[in-house]
């Protein structure tokens, strides 16, 4: 396996994040037209839950595609703010007792813990309400009608034939054994629709052709794939101290993942698998898809 | 007051429902692009909560509104069932035991009851989820700018600053004693929002004018005040039998309502004079506004 730090990459990474939080606390500011008059205690719930936090991988896929395609962060950021608004409503209503029943996650306490059940159950709908709006709401750089195919690529990839749908099929695999196939269904939907709506939300937003959508598409569905599977891979390897979270818990839970399935020396052969076929989607573009090409091998080679 | 029944309005009311009945249904079949690969028991948790309910007011004004304004049901149609799929959504939620903690929705179970608690918040986030895609998804009959001003104004009035914003003031007058101006602030949030989504939107979808656009607004505003006052009258005065649902509930709760802090007679006062304030805003389409001027009354003197 080749080096797994690129120090310029997680630079760009890091200072796309920065942006990104930028972008969001402005988003969630409660001055926009799309939030004035919130209630004060929803929106500071929606920003425990949203702030402060993460890589940033998806909107950076965002951004990272629509420059592909010659679309600058002005233009690709709403949409970007968007995805990840997604992201932090589905966390949100994941930690729930209900659901996977987190106190901590980032190391903070959960928005259920920090604020109370009902509150953060809102706060989860509200970002998801509000991620439809700051699609539609940008002015200039992307036409009315590549809009509206984002919000119905959106609504499909976040609802239930994707990541809400990947969920329930995540809950259900609790009381029942999923097999390969099975597994790699609720992975696709609960992880990676939402990868695969980044990569190509950012071709249709820059005005890419169709083909080049489509090669975007599987792009991002193999970045999604690398990424689950490098995750379950440091649930199995890895000590809580790395993670920053609980490690080995899908094994507590009785979630079969394919590392366990399958075993580590298969894993780390398929993620190299992935690297090599997302190198060679991008091919095509040279040069100007280097950042996506080392996404690829950070999401599939990162130790925590 | 005047005679409460019409039944040529009543008839025209009941046709709409069956028509959102047969919509939705073809909406939530599974086989639309918006929804294909879903699993079939989040799907079916998804209808639960939203076929085979209510007067489906909400739906029934955007497709009258529109229709003032020359816009078919077929056009309407869409928009008018993703308002419904937004409605629908709130009450799984709302029903939570985290939120309100009912077992009984229109004499059946409440989805978390019928299944359980994270499939019933999985379903309300993908029925607000798919709302967005409908919305963006019809062919022809609206404009793109203005599917896209549909889903800004959808975002706002359903979320934060509207109906989740305004379902969060609620959950906190459990605790805290709201006095006339937040209890008014609240209601217009929680139930008059998706109420003059409703009536704006019709205006929107058709193409109308700005200032038929504001007129529609206001009327819907005093739909929603109407709505929301006869509701509460008939918490304080009418039965359980008559209700189909559990009366005094607000009293039990601890919560205030207009009607309890001001009286039976000011509540039937204030409602005629919304009725007489939404024909007045009607007045200048003439005939052609006679349902939406029945609908105000219908909703103000309604006795369930």
């Amino acid at each position: 396996m080749s080096q797994s730090v690129d120090p310029a990459f997680e630079a760009r990474l890091g200072q796309a994040a920065a942006r990104m939080e930028e972008g969001l606390t402005a988003a969630l500011s409660g001055t926009s037209p799309l939030l004035a008059g919130a209630p004060e205690r929803l929106l500071a719930a929606m920003r425990h839950g949203s702030l402060d936090g993460g890589k940033r991988l998806r909107p950076f896929l965002v951004e990272e595609s629509a420059a592909l395609f010659g679309a600058d962060d002005a233009t690709a950021g709403p949409v970007a703010q968007a995805l990840e608004c997604v992201h932090c409503y589905s966390l949100i209503h994941d930690d729930l007792p209900a659901m996977d029943d987190d106190d901590l996650r980032r190391g903070r306490p959960t928005v259920h813990k920090a604020y109370d059940e009902a509150t953060a159950i809102l706060a989860g709908d509200a970002l998801l309400t509000l991620a439809f709006g700051l699609v539609a709401e940008g002015d200039g750089g992307i036409e009315p009608a590549a809009r509206l195919a984002l919000i119905r690529l959106l609504s499909r990839e976040a609802g239930a034939a994707g990541m809400a749908g990947g969920q329930a099929l995540d809950l259900a695999a609790e009381t029942t054994t999923l097999d390969e196939a099975e597994i790699a269904r609720m992975q696709a939907m609960k992880t990676g629709a939402l990868i695969a709506f980044a990569t190509e939300a950012g071709a249709i937003l820059a005005g890419a052709s169709p083909a080049d959508r489509r090669v975007m598409r599987r792009y991002g569905e193999v970045v999604g794939l690398a990424f689950q599977l490098a995750d379950d891979l440091l649930d199995e390897t890895a000590d809580a101290a790395t993670l920053g979270k609980a490690a080995g818990k899908d094994a507590a839970r009785g979630k079969k993942t394919l590392p366990a399935l399958r075993g580590i020396a298969w894993t780390r052969a398929e993620l190299e698998r992935l690297v090599a076929e997302a190198e060679g989607l991008l091919e095509p573009f040279g040069e100007r898809a280097e950042t996506l090409r080392a996404t690829a091998r950070f999401v599939a080679r990162r130790s925590k």
